[in-house]
């Protein structure tokens, strides 16, 4: 390609500053170095994660940066010692890696990889005195993380590698978040950390399975384990617990309770599985309580897709004791989540899902296939289509829940 | 027997009111009714559990009660409808039934059972204007709940089937904790709630099978399943935390570290497997870190046995991230437990046990039968033997962590 080993200019949506509108701006894109792919974006989703930074964890720090997570596109080139992808390959990019080395990508049980992190959780400090000296950011969103009694100090920083961003925009570093930052025309990410699909896949569709979509069918399939027969309740109708609708469903649950604030979500949640509708605000009594009433003592297994620490609680307390199963999906580092430990006590398992448990390259792979084969819907979740200029329409979309996904349209195939 | 059909006469220690030393008195035992057995108690165990409820816990309408549900015995009498068991059985009473036919004893996922709650935790409200006037109280510990928000109310009664007491004293009432009460020298126990032991067993030790050993023991192996070669950890070295490091050495873990704030316990954890050895107050730290520093990142099971919400935690951030799995065991209704979501959604699975997940006449048979054949250590539990009259200075041993377990002698087999 005429741009391979060359700066790219392009557009970028770049997020200057929290809790303000994103800007579209000119970004210079390095070319990629060894490991990495340069991918150009062909459509992206726009996902409550890319939301949460923005508008609610707010770390200063985590400033300027390209957001997007949920993203597909095709490789312009590649670094040195990147072997598996070629110019053309239709590709996703994945918040979470897959080295296929780490002991826990060699684990079956676990989608993790050490190597996306590239830190443990203690040894943060120093390397924040050493490589990491250029950003306080660390990538990855959810793992770069050490503990401190309490304190969880949470960081993003740019490549899945611990390498510095590829972006700069007016002079200054834009940090890439995730290690992914699909909001622009091009980015670069680590070949540990980029899914080959299938050519004949619609990016302008399949890019959700880059997050939303497989996040919640894996919390329902991969981690809840739901099984046939059983009943099953989600917390939030947003694409992610739609997903876990249309995961419990594919499991053959039975029973499917759909539980959002917004009733506008309950006709799409049909669409997905879903048997039996809940507005809380329709209620006094408490939602484990309401649900406890309508499934004999609690349901098999609860999936909370909305971040809300109360909501997480409740979805717990909404399962059977003796063997409900609780999961958690939503995302928030601001406040700890509670129960009675007598909750567990009785039965009850909590756990949590990323990326639905999926292996990141497999599972994106896979799902795309299963798209093709029309195993899972896709197209569903696409209630609106937009160009990047619009990003701050289809921010605010999300934000007063009249959305389930909107589609950026960044560049043709 | 000559006792068949009549109130038996006998001493027990009384419970009068919270956070009072007990009293030895004469209670007046009735015969057992339908479906019901009386049982001579040789020998029994004092567990933290009726301590809680006696320091703890102190909900007045808990009171007047005779405490203990560790105990071993031998079946006085029966009443109608008992065809499982007769006088001369060597027998275990139970906090947890086992009835065999609803629909928790039927599931392999569980160790609960729904007839030894009798109720719905949502209909007790309901219950406690009819059946259950003559008592504020509901059986079975744990089991008679529900939940209103964060309000949990949580209920004593007297016999695993709802039904009231057996035990009068001075005229008054005496509620049955746990439905056992065996800090007596009858009691009168559902026959949902009764194991039939070899007649080999020596009483004045498998007492010791009723509560602490079982519930730790299988705490490893049944609810966290612990894996061979994995990495442990126990929190609290207790007769249940102890029975815990059994259970995980027993399941083929290659490390186990064993946690308390008392040193003294470390030389009797040594004894039932455990590897390594590490004291809170010794570290600045999180202990948390301290176990992931110690262990490449967090051990693969922890099990957390004292009843601290905090501990609890601790137990549950000392896992590895991507597959660890930690145990509550411990008791308290008293607070809530928290943690941060992401502690969850980076791979980590909470559960909670209960009497080890053994259902529990099967699980009490076979563990006495373990025992005869050498397969569990049960001696080596028994730090003091006792008579009744001494209970409360049992009592102050166990307060002040000065004893694993003090076997009262109640009556000669
Ligand atoms: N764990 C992961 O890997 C992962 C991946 C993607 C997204 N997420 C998280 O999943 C969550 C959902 O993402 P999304 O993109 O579907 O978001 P969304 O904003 O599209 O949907 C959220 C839904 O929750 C509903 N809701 C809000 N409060 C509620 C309440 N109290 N009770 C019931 N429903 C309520 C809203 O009405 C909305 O329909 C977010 O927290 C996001 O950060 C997690
Ligand atoms: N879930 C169940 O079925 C079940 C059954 C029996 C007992 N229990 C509960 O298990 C717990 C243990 O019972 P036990 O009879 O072994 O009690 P115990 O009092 O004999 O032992 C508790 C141990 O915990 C240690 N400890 C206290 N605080 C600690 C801390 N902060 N860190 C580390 N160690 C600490 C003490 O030094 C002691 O060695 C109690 O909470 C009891 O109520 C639960
Ligand atoms: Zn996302
Ligand atoms: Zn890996
Ligand atoms: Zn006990
Ligand atoms: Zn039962």
């Amino acid at each position: 390609m005429a741009t391979t080993g060359k700066v790219i200019r392009c557009k970028a949506a770049v997020a200057w500053e929290p809790n303000k509108p994103l800007v579209i701006e000119e970004i210079e894109v390095a070319p990629p170095q060894a490991n990495e792919v340069r991918i150009k974006i062909v459509a992206t989703g726009l996902c409550h994660t890319d939301l949460y930074h923005l508008f609610e964890g707010m770390h200063k720090d985590g400033f300027p940066a390209v957001l997007g997570h949920e993203g597909a596109g095709i490789v312009e080139s590649v670094g040195p010692g990147v072997t598996e992808f070629q110019p053309g390959d239709k590709v996703i990019p994945l918040f979470l890696s897959q080295c296929r080395e780490c002991r826990f990508c060699k684990s079956p049980k676990t989608n993790q990889c050490e190597k996306g992190w590239a830190v443990d959780r203690y040894d943060v400090m120093a390397l924040e005195d050493t490589r990491f000296t250029y950003s306080k950011y660390l990538v990855n969103t959810c793992f770069r993380i050490f503990f401190n009694q309490n304190l969880m100090s949470f960081r993003f920083s740019v490549q899945h590698d611990g390498k510095e961003s590829r972006f700069t925009c007016k002079g200054k570093k834009v940090l890439q978040f995730m290690g992914t930052s699909t909001f622009s025309e091009y980015t670069v990410v680590n070949q540990i950390a980029v899914a080959k699909i299938d050519p004949a896949a619609p990016l302008d569709k399949v890019c959700l399975l880059g997050c939303g979509i497989c996040t919640g069918y894996g919390a329902a399939v991969n981690t809840a384990k739901v099984e046939p027969g059983s009943t099953c309740a989600v917390f939030g109708l947003g694409a992610v617990g739609l997903a876990a609708v249309m995961g419990c469903k594919a499991a053959g649950a039975k029973k499917i309770i759909a539980v959002d604030i917004n009733p506008e979500k309950f006709e799409k949640a049909k669409v997905f599985g879903a048997t039996d509708f809940v507005n809380p605000k329709d209620h006094d009594k408490p939602i484990s309580q309401v649900l406890a009433e309508m499934t004999n003592g609690g349901v098999d297994y609860s999936l909370e897709c909305t971040g809300n620490v109360g909501v997480m609680r409740s979805a717990l307390e909404s399962c059977i004791q003796a063997w409900g199963v609780s999961v958690i999906v939503g995302w928030t580092e601001l406040h700890d989540v509670a129960t009675r430990p007598v909750q567990l006590i009785a039965g009850r398992t909590w756990k949590g899902s990323i990326f639905g448990g999926f292996k990141s390259k497999d599972g994106v792979s896979e799902m795309v296939k299963a798209y093709l084969d029309k195993k899972v819907k896709v197209d569903e979740f696409i209630t609106h289509n937009m160009t990047l200029d619009q990003i701050n329409d289809a921010i605010e979309l999300m934000k007063h829940s009249k959305c389930i996904r909107t589609v950026l349209n960044i560049s043709p195939e």
